[in-house]
């Protein structure tokens, strides 16, 4: 396996086989097969099998795949067979709603701090947290060792704020500000725009 | 231009090109580069130039595309040069950051109802909207001629909602849920799921 050559275009739809996955094991389920996960997740069998292949022989022929086995792979190959730390910048609404998200635990995040650059803000608590300063952001975050954020500031403050987490060591971002970032080419990001969503399925109505 | 034949995953890319040419007129460009705009938005130019020559001829050899041209026929193609009304079910954190959310109506979406079925929450004001409960759901948002929904309900309750969702006539579904929705062909789903995107991000790290 190397990890160089799988395109990313594969690598982005693990997590979603992974998500699938772990909601059949939830339901109780052991085995699967690739057109029941194609199903579930509105991809062919074929390219699951495709996708699946690149990492090595998974699957036996006639019995299909072990839920467990293949989720326990992804985890690897994605490496959330762990917990990664991860902070928020920004505590308006979004910063909120995913301080208090429920969904990260079990898919191999935590949230450990959440920043915002408004003083009235400042230290105030958002589910667990209180909220803290942006001026102490860079230490803080590279004293504790986090390399993800998820950044929810307004748009024309996003390319600066993810130029200090750059700084601060982040090398993956996860950004809501409806803008594209500019960073290096070792630090990942990643874009959730709803209108960006939106726009992708009026082309069909 | 033959709209079935355009692969899914050019329609894709067009919101995000739309969305860096808005960028670039807001701050007063008039024209640019297939190297420009790809610079932008982290796709090559090679990649962009055959994207858009599915929809006609563009641009000039050596004057580049014009940015506003571009915009309005990127806009009529994705059918965002009109409002279109979408309504939000669940009017928890993410509903309530998606209600008060400013960055929709210059995008060609509109807000125009949210729905809660806790009667603790029906009536409560979220930004300029009482919250209304879902058990009128499928005959307010039929009467309306609603076709878009975005749906931020719990997981356990994310398949049943989208199909009153189904029922009321709408044909688009941006789910928060972390499930994987099984709609008719009919019915466009995009899903919006921090966990995907950030493990999507670990791999490389």
């Amino acid at each position: 396996m190397n990890a160089e050559k799988i395109p990313d275009i594969i690598i982005g739809r693990l997590p979603v086989y992974l998500r699938a996955l772990q909601h059949m094991a939830d339901n109780g389920a052991k085995t699967t097969s690739s057109q029941e996960l194609g199903d579930h997740v509105g991809i062919s069998a074929a390219q699951i099998r495709k996708d699946i292949s690149q990492f090595g022989e998974f699957g036996k022929q006639g019995t299909g795949y072990s839920i467990q086995f293949l989720i326990d792979k992804l985890r690897e190959i994605l490496k959330v067979n762990r917990i990664w730390d991860v902070v928020i910048v920004g505590a308006g609404d979004m910063g909120h709603a995913l301080a208090n998200y429920q969904g990260f635990i079990d898919r191999g995040f935590q949230v450990v701090a959440i920043f915002d650059n408004d003083k009235e803000k400042v230290g105030r608590k958002v589910g667990n947290f209180a909220i803290e300063d942006t001026d102490g952001m860079i230490e803080r975050v590279k004293s504790a060792g986090v390399k993800i954020a998820m950044l929810t500031v307004p748009a024309p403050a996003a390319q600066e704020v993810a130029e200090k987490l750059v700084q601060s060591g982040v090398k993956a971002i996860l950004n809501y500000a409806p803008i594209t970032l500019n960073v290096p080419h070792n630090v990942k990001v990643q874009y959730i725009d709803p209108s960006t969503h939106l726009q992708r399925m009026t082309y069909y109505l």
